[in-house]
């Protein structure tokens, strides 16, 4: 059976879990408590992260890029990256976006300070990093919403890996009780969307130890 | 005439101009201050980053690793990124190692605080900073070292993008001489290996404003 080794609240986690169900390929979960570097696990990924995919072939995959990568070479039928050259430029463009710059400017932040600290038991958080998630949360919610009123998904006609890199980042720090859906109506609609799918609602069944989500958390209709 | 908008000092700019000479495809320089943050530069790319690739096709293509894929998929002769799906794992798996944990391990502290504080202009280097970033140096180096001794290169019996990526952030801290290539003799071997190839030739003859690199620096027999 096709094994991912993930962590709930991991954004690059959820973004495979997302394309794995759109691709109806099933597969077993494992939680990696990746700060606790077990041997058998850093054999597989040196780099220590999650996800890591052993796929059924035998194929032990590392990095949620290169997982991405590989789903859609390797399970083409139900392509997330675009079909042109100028989709699969935008798709990835926006990846990058979510990725590492949302993450960078927002995730690292908020989902570090209330959520990963508390997992790996490191303390409380630091309340000048979460003010500057916030103020960069605004800006980025900002942008998505302008991409959601323009496009009819993120990168263009049809729905992309674009879509569940930004959902699963929203997701990750929605279930934390970080996101002010009122900042941008667009972004919000987008985003009811998006949790609407089936492939979402195992995300929206995931419990953490000790933290509760808000009420319109898992409700399609917030 | 295809444009690459960079910064001579910037890892993931190298890493495309390596790519594009690689592939044999002629291109112009276009030097980009990114904290300038210019009206024009931002309509190409929202995210304010170099490496931005306008091609003759009309394309404008931002983000190395969607520049990278990009190369691979339109100019395909000469292939970067491996050919079967395992093959193809590697080579990704180790560009975001040198890309995301090389990046935020070393870079970031030793090329942040040493190069590009001066370039912008913000300051003097924090020497905690670089400290933590010639400590970790230490371990990738060993790391890469490890994989050269056992493989041709990087990533397998063919020299890849996980080369260019690489050589591309250690090319950009040797320029500052932070690199202490003792530390690992098959790390230094690949690396004279990989500047000797003419794709590194403009690379090497880069200067920066206020910056000497060290004498072995440009030298194929360092």
């Amino acid at each position: 059976m096709r094994l991912l080794y993930h962590l709930p609240h991991s954004p690059f986690s959820r973004k495979v879990r997302l394309v794995l169900a759109e691709k109806r390929l099933p597969f077993e979960l494992r939680v990696e408590k990746t700060w606790e570097r077990r041997e058998e696990f850093l054999e597989l990924n040196p780099a220590g992260t999650v996800p890591v995919l052993a796929d059924e072939n035998g194929l032990i995959i590392s990095e949620s890029a290169a997982i991405c990568e590989y789903l859609d070479e390797a399970y083409p039928d139900v392509p997330l990256i675009g079909r042109t050259l100028a989709e699969r430029v935008e798709v990835r463009r926006l990846v990058s976006w979510f990725d590492l710059k949302f993450n960078h400017d927002v995730t690292r932040h908020l989902l570090g300070e209330k959520i990963m600290k508390r997992v790996a038991g490191r303390g409380q958080p630091d309340t000048g990093a979460l003010r500057v998630g916030y103020a960069n949360l605004k800006g980025h919610l900002e942008y998505l919403g302008y991409l959601a009123e323009s496009r009819k998904w993120l990168a263009g006609g049809t729905l992309s890996l674009a879509d569940f890199a930004a959902a699963a980042h929203l997701s990750a720090l929605d279930f934390a009780g970080e996101v002010d859906w009122s900042i941008s109506a667009p972004a919000k609609e987008w985003y009811a969307r998006i949790k609407s799918r089936p492939s979402f609602r195992p995300i929206l069944a995931d419990r953490m130890g000790g933290v509760t989500p808000p009420a319109h958390y898992a409700d399609l209709d917030f």
